[in-house]
């Protein structure tokens, strides 16, 4: 693995821990020697007791779904656009989505006033570059938001590759985190998390997630949502989307097609309790 | 209770009705005499028969279930923005829904122009004034809009709080009502509606209601058809939240989440009838 | 039939043949004898296969139901409005829907670049000319598009009658049809695509197709689909509309109301195979 003197197997997790640099295999935290389902229980916990407010620059495909998802899940979604209201919204909240989705004008006007209000606030914020893969001037955006460091990015291996202009492999994604100082947070059949030193594999969810729009939108939304409980994102990453594909896993069990798949995630995730998630969340 | 002389609980349906001036106790219409499902009842009927068309200004988030609620509810619900369309459509139609999330520069047009050709087309119209609380410039803009007299204003206790700068109580609801003329309908736990005379406080609904986006911005435009058919704006307000209260009631009883809550509220709207209204609709 | 020198039923599918000029009935290609189903079935095989991309312009209300119809029926949608980015979107897809609900200087914008880059690349476009009954505007820019020649418009009798100034009958969507060269889909109780030549009334839906908003602009991003992977518009079209109204047919069997419709014609659409369509789909 490019880059990384060590890879190996925590045997009670899972997680590959990859020192960057030095002649010996390290755990560089605790943090590692938890499984993901600890990870997912802990920080669920957390965000009912705390209940975010996640405000989202999300696109008008996923708006109402990423809100129900956010609300099933425990935190308060707000998504005004407007350039004159979106500071005030901002700052009284606990963390960003900026999602690429549906861009337009008023949109980019209002990213650029979200992204530096939460600078000015130390407020995390995750971006989600939807279909940078389709529009070379959006990932031309997408890379200008990247050097204004987000917590986190979390995308599909298509969209990794267009930003990134690097093979959506964990090597490509561990040395992107590296480079940009951001988590990366790549969906697939399995979902991998890493902050360049750190890389969770994760292995739940359903092949129904791919066929509802606004699933990954809302796998963002909920990753902003940990970050507004947890400043770790590499963390927060692994736990929201541990979160995400454990209630997708759930809602097929009584799914009949994606229609009522999409119902039934929002009521799992509104449902799910700390064992359901210690028994359920797995890595690759 | 300050500025009313008298409160006295309906016997037959515990709407109360408090004469802001004179000696003594009396009630003031014939409509205070009829119970909340018996209001309920009477409006839907009135609206399956005659189809009012609700043109709503709202939110990108809740548009999609804003439809289908009227659709439900059966009223024809129209949502287009354009400056240099919207008069013709508010022209056309029954009440209008001024609703404002995600404020954009898009919906203020939209809003200037739909109030005045309300105004010119002696036109109902309710305003949703969502998440006032949380931005100082839209709670301005929203006091310019009460001044030009919706018929009723439909919010929750904070925004209601940093609308009227008063408390969320029975009493500074009705004192505002008075002051501005135009009937608060609060949504809480328990509901009130008043004109600043007659208060309903309203006690169907269901702790789900408040984990769907969009359950209030539905609500406010159930208000809307309500005054499309009935021009006393306390009684449609009323009636319009029992509605939206007893069909949230029903709707729990099978739902396993809020996903399948806010599929199963459309249907209940949906097979709603006189007899379920009359038997469910209470106040507290 | 003012026009139209004979009509004929075809014995095994009733699709109608009704050639403009010439002394004789006659049949003027092959696709007219095959069965409704036999077109949907097979259409949507290549759907299946190919994955058609398609771009859909259209309005705020229906994008989230429509991006999920898609998805469901094979299809791979995007949404953006961009006009920096637009072209781009719809020089990479299959097949192009601009539907005018809430209608907006976005939208309109959008709409110019997108005509301009489908008629450059020879992509198949649908025009779902929404509420042109209710703004004489709307109908005006209406009327321009349908002049810039997409393959098929999708809409409902009130809105031909104000789109086209002519009565919503056989005989003049058939002559629309022919004057403009352009597949008229008309949507109703039964449906009816002409091409000025082929005639067929679909016979499947359900009434709750009615009480759902975006079942129309849903339907016309079926067309596209279909047109994504056949271009015949007149096939296409007729496909698509057995496609969705077999799918309201199933779906109605299990709903409780249109909340659960909505969610159940998702699940239909995904689960629809060929011998469901060979066996249930119908002419009037």
């Amino acid at each position: 693995m490019a880059g990384l003197r060590g890879v190996k197997a925590n045997p009670t997790n899972l997680i590959r821990v990859m020192p960057a640099e030095g002649p010996e295999m390290q755990f560089p935290d605790e943090s590692a020697r938890e499984s993901v389902g600890e990870i997912a229980s802990a920080l669920q916990e957390r965000v009912r007791s705390a209940v975010p407010a996640v405000h989202c620059i999300t696109n008008a495909v996923a708006q109402n779904f990423t809100a129900n998802v956010l609300l099933a899940a425990g935190a308060t979604p707000s998504m005004t656009l407007d350039r004159e209201e979106i500071a005030a919204f901002v700052a009284s909240c606990h963390a960003l989505l900026v999602n690429l989705g549906t861009l337009d004008r008023e949109r980019r006007a209002a990213i650029e006033v979200a992204v530096t209000t939460a600078a000015e606030n130390d407020l995390p914020w995750v971006l989600d570059p939807v279909f940078v893969d389709r529009s070379a001037s959006r990932a031309a955006f997408a890379r200008e938001l990247v050097a204004r460091r987000p917590a986190a990015i979390r995308l599909n291996r298509a969209e990794f590759a267009a930003l990134s202009r690097t093979p959506p492999t964990p090597d490509g994604a561990a040395a992107y985190a590296r480079e940009t100082k951001v988590v990366v947070a790549l969906s697939g059949e399995t979902d991998l998390v890493t902050d360049g030193v750190r890389i969770a594999t994760l292995a739940n969810g359903h092949p129904l997630m791919a066929k509802i729009t606004a699933m990954g939108c809302a796998s963002s939304a909920l990753v902003a949502m940990t970050l507004g409980v947890e400043r770790d994102a590499w963390r927060a990453a692994a736990g929201a989307l541990a979160l995400i594909g454990v209630a997708g896993e759930i809602a097929a069990e009584s799914a009949r097609g994606p229609g009522s798949f999409a119902v039934a995630i929002i009521d799992a995730l509104h449902s799910l309790d700390g064992p359901t998630l210690l028994a359920r969340a797995k890595v690759a």
